[in-house]
C-alpha cells in the first residue's frame, strides 16, 4: 500500500521519530513522509513509533491508499532537495 | 475532490497560513489539513497561500484524490479535539 505519514511530537522526540520514519519512508517535508510499504512493515513502524511517542501529547496520522496513482501530489514553493535527504 | 494539505513555512508566517487554510479545510494536525474542496476554491487557496509564502524557503504540499473513500485515515496518539478547532 501507499501511505502518507505525519507526526506531531514534542521537540525532544523529533530526532528519534525522524530517524525511525526515514528507515521506512521518503521524507517529503518537515514531519511528513510518503512511500510504498507492506502491511507487516507498517505494523513494525507503528509499534516502534508508539515506543517513542507520548500518547497523551503526541500524534501520528497515517493516510493509506491501495494505489499510489489514486493520489496526485502537487508541491508549491521549495522542494526538499536530494541533499536534504542525506542530512 | 478530497485533499490533504501541509505547509512548512517560517514561523513568522504560520499564523497567516493557519488562518487561511482553516477557511477552506479541516485542521487535523500542526500544519496539516484535509477536506473536500472544489477546483475553483483550491485555486483560490493556492493563490492566497503563494501571497503569504516565501517561495525560496517555504513549501506547501497538496495530495489530491478524486474520492475520499480511496483514503483510509488512522490516528495514533492524541487526536485534535473539537475544542482545539475553535482556538
Amino acid at each position: 500500500m501507499y501511505i502518507i505519514l505525519m507526526y506531531d511530537v514534542n521537540q525532544k522526540r523529533t530526532g528519534k521519530m525522524l530517524k525511525l520514519c526515514r528507515k521506512y519512508l521518503n521524507w517529503i517535508q518537515n514531519s511528513v513522509f510518503e512511500g510504498e510499504i507492506t502491511k507487516v512493515k507498517l505494523t513494525e513502524l507503528k509499534i516502534k513509533a508508539e515506543e517513542i511517542m507520548n500518547a497523551e501529547t503526541d500524534s501520528l496520522i497515517i493516510f493509506k491508499t491501495r494505489q499510489e496513482k489514486w493520489l496526485e501530489k502537487e508541491i508549491i514553493g521549495k522542494e526538499r532537495s536530494e541533499i536534504d535527504n542525506f542530512i
